[in-house]
């Protein structure tokens, strides 16, 4: 009972206060940081480093299944997101309304808006585009020859959140959203189905983090659309984040915006219209999903800098030979690649202490430490430090196999991260059958940690909303997605669509779908 | 006087009326539109698509100079916005106000603000970021040893503007705006010019716009500043256009949000800032310096698509020949570089007529035009057409030769655009030393066309703000900068440093300055 536990670099622990261990992850690494407006961060360099990188490979990945980007106004007029009931009452409860377009000194010299500037029809800083983007694309859709229109925008948002938490609920936030038209409905239903596998891909390859992928329930689709499609990741604490979402519009929004069509027979149709978005939410994903009690932890294919070089000197003798040492590799390093990106070196030559670089970066999750001291520069060797091993995680290079024992290792470590976050998502998943066990896997075994639970249940449901509201009634327990392929891990799990009873009402049921407590 | 001018693409034609020529440019090519949100454009794909040229190369320019990418909020406290005195006269005229947070149901069904969402302090859509990014950098600086810290953010902003006009002036327009701080006033000022210096490299290399830069007068600042640098570019109508801007803003931002440091001896001391920012307004600017009676000319380096390749069919025999004679040419193009970047080339095998393909083409402005019928086939050559040149700019060259002669022309137009652009800028730049020939250069020769002038003058002034705001109110001219280069083409001026006698009141003045209208 004496033993302390080692000291992290985290306090607190992730076991100790999940929630307060992000957000110090987050500040250690410098990421991102509350800012004087209410709910909105700042992202500050490593961070928005991070999503540079989420930019460039979704960026690729939409032009290369034949997306082009452009940009749309920030601003919705008022009528625009009247026009569709349900996207109404989605968003008009949580924006940002401008009324007025200038300031004058008020009568104790502070600025108020002008009365004589007040707009005739208010402004709504736009929580999503799907209304202003319509009124586009009615003009620009003419004939069948101008489908299938793909367009994607980045871009940010507005919508005004109670709590808040840096990256995964922030009043405005950068996402982007695709917009796409096509003639028929197959077509639609396609394209929404295409962008979830490449959200998907995204996740698992770059990202490192393994997905669900499936329909969500009617009542957690996006307001206004037919289907909602999302992909869905465990995080640490075994809740589930809703890392992107794709959805199918059926001819909702063509017919709230007017997007018409003649087609090859003359005939004038709706079109048939989809929406997906991802977010910076997916960087507060990335965290929760591989950092560890020392601080961030970053899959090499997304990190802004793959390796972190720095001298130890000790006298000046070496000090020289030391530097020349670490030019060298630096070079060599970022003449050779991994995967579809040079090496991102960074050179660390301040004069703080060994000990105090070498916190920092593990901190900031760089996924390769290089040292260089006296005794290397004798050996001719350098000592690489992984940051997702720990102590276990240390190996001695010689210098001159550098630039291929590097990316070696980075695949390594990329791979670990993934196969890392798939057991751990596996090891709290189960097929659960009984409502006994269904309510002791979601009921926190501790009352000073009522965060601890079981993690996903895969369990029947019998598709009625009613049982799907009790369940969230008593437990704070959603159903995530009705997962369209076999989720490993779960043993019998993988047989998802089978006869059952509905975990609730015990009623008849076809599939199992993932339950989870949920960001 | 029968004679009929040959008719063009673009109605009515630069000397006819520049004005609606311009938006005729932009809508033939497909550029951008109004929206219906009051002053708030559209930008399509191929408008897009230049402006991420533009941030790709800027930004690695950013990088390369030392600066780092983070985000900071949309919305600025309004008493953010009164800290600095001079910046708010400046800002608070023309801005988007959020007072509400929330839209309800009101008496007609309509949504209407909701009185209980009012926001007890009302939010800015910021115009620009100084206030709110010196509120981060206040937290970020402690010591010297954190300076300089140089932060540049790629955004959206909004002014609340009367008259737009698509990208030269509109409410929301994107931009980026750096934003450093520095422990001495040597090291900032040094900054200011070395970002003007990127901007002028950047529009002469890049977008081929011969610039002048230097500083401007003091009623020409930006609000709050104490020094604006500029670029100034002159258009094909012969006004100015401010192409960029860079600030040297002394210690008056850093007074106002609070940024001290603690410098080397222990003393705590004001930091000193900069900023600096272009925008969507350089498209404009591209359009207007290059393009013709026949629309938009792009300079290669910048342009979305570098050729345009497609079939002319005539009868069934040769269109699979002609067909993989297009495959190969596009593959081959694709895998050699024009400067810093592959090919883009744009493959066209819509079943429109080659005379439709072409005139749509031109109207986008891509640089060459490469066409393949039975005659090339048999031939073993390709026509390819000089965006550049019209008529005169046809050549036939053989396929295996394309990979090495179309760089070559990319290069020679990029090189002609740039010559021409400078060639009419000298041919419209004079030293005026009488202010009766100044009054008729700036008069316009015919009642019809008020806005045809003669260009830029380059004439004395001795400093007096009212000589410059006489001008102004008496021309609707305006001193564009000091220049700090010798300007070609104006014979005498090059000798900018000289003893003269002021253009308005005949008191001595030391040195010449540009003169001219502008946007």
């Amino acid at each position: 009972m004496n033993q302390k536990a080692p000291r992290t670099a985290i306090q607190p622990t992730r076991a100790q206060d999940y929630a307060e261990w992000y957000q110090q992850v987050v500040r250690a690494a410098d990421l991102a940081e509350n800012s004087a407006v209410r709910g909105c961060m700042v992202i500050k360099p490593w961070g928005y480093a991070i999503w540079e990188n989420i930019q460039r490979v979704l960026d690729r990945m939409f032009k290369d299944t034949g997306h082009k980007n452009a940009y749309f106004p920030l601003f919705i007029p008022k009528s625009f997101l009247e026009k569709e009931a349900e996207h109404v009452d989605g968003f008009a409860k949580e924006c940002a309304v401008v009324t007025h377009h200038r300031l004058i000194a008020g009568p104790d010299g502070g600025l108020i808006p002008d009365p004589k500037a007040k707009l005739e029809e208010p402004l709504i800083v736009r929580p999503t585009s799907e209304t202003i983007i319509g009124a586009s694309f009615a003009q620009w859709v003419k004939s069948y020859r101008d489908l299938p229109l793909l367009i994607n925008q980045w871009a940010n948002v507005v919508r005004w959140e109670l709590r808040t938490r840096l990256f995964l609920r922030t009043t405005e936030f950068l996402w982007q959203e695709g917009h796409t038209a096509h003639a028929t409905e197959a077509e639609a239903r396609e394209e929404t189905l295409k962008m979830l596998d490449v959200y998907a891909t995204f996740a698992e390859e770059y990202l490192a983090i393994p997905v669900i992928r499936g329909p969500k329930t009617q009542s957690e689709r996006f307001p206004g659309a037919v289907d909602t499609y999302a992909i869905e990741a465990m995080m640490q604490d075994r809740k589930a984040l809703q890392a992107g979402t794709s959805h199918f519009l059926g001819q909702k929004f063509a017919e709230a915006s007017g997007i018409r069509f003649l087609d090859a027979a003359g005939v004038i149709n709706l079109a048939w219209t989809t929406s997906w978005g991802v977010s910076t939410r997916l960087v507060g994903g990335l965290i929760m999903a591989h950092s560890d009690d020392d601080g961030l932890v970053l899959p090499p294919r997304i990190a802004p800098a793959h390796v972190v070089i720095w001298p130890v000197y000790r006298g000046d003798d070496t000090k020289h030979a030391i530097s020349a040492v670490i030019d060298d590799a630096a070079r060599s390093l970022r003449a050779v690649n991994f995967e579809d990106r040079r090496l991102e070196v960074e050179v660390d030559r301040r004069d703080n202490s060994g000990g105090d670089k070498n916190w920092e970066w593990i901190k900031k999750g760089v996924p390769l430490r290089i040292e260089v001291g006296p005794r290397d520069l004798a050996s001719g060797t350098a000592m690489v430090s992984r940051r997702d091993l720990g102590a276990a995680g240390k190996e001695s290079v010689p210098f001159a196999e550098l630039p291929k024992r590097i990316p070696e290792l980075l695949g390594l470590i990329q791979n670990n991260l993934l196969a890392r976050a798939l057991a751990d998502r596996d090891a709290n998943t189960r097929a659960i059958d009984e409502r006994v066990d269904f309510d002791a896997f979601f009921t926190p075994k501790n009352k000073d940690k009522p965060e601890v639970h079981g993690g996903f249940a895969l369990s029947h449901w019998c598709g009625a909303q009613t049982c799907e509201a009790r369940i969230k009634d008593a437990l704070k327990v959603t159903i995530r997605c009705i997962p369209t392929y076999g989720i490993a891990g779960a043993k019998a799990a993988d047989r998802l669509v089978e006869v059952g009873k509905c975990i609730v009402c015990g009623e008849a049921s076809e599939r199992r779908v993932v339950f989870a407590k949920s960001y």
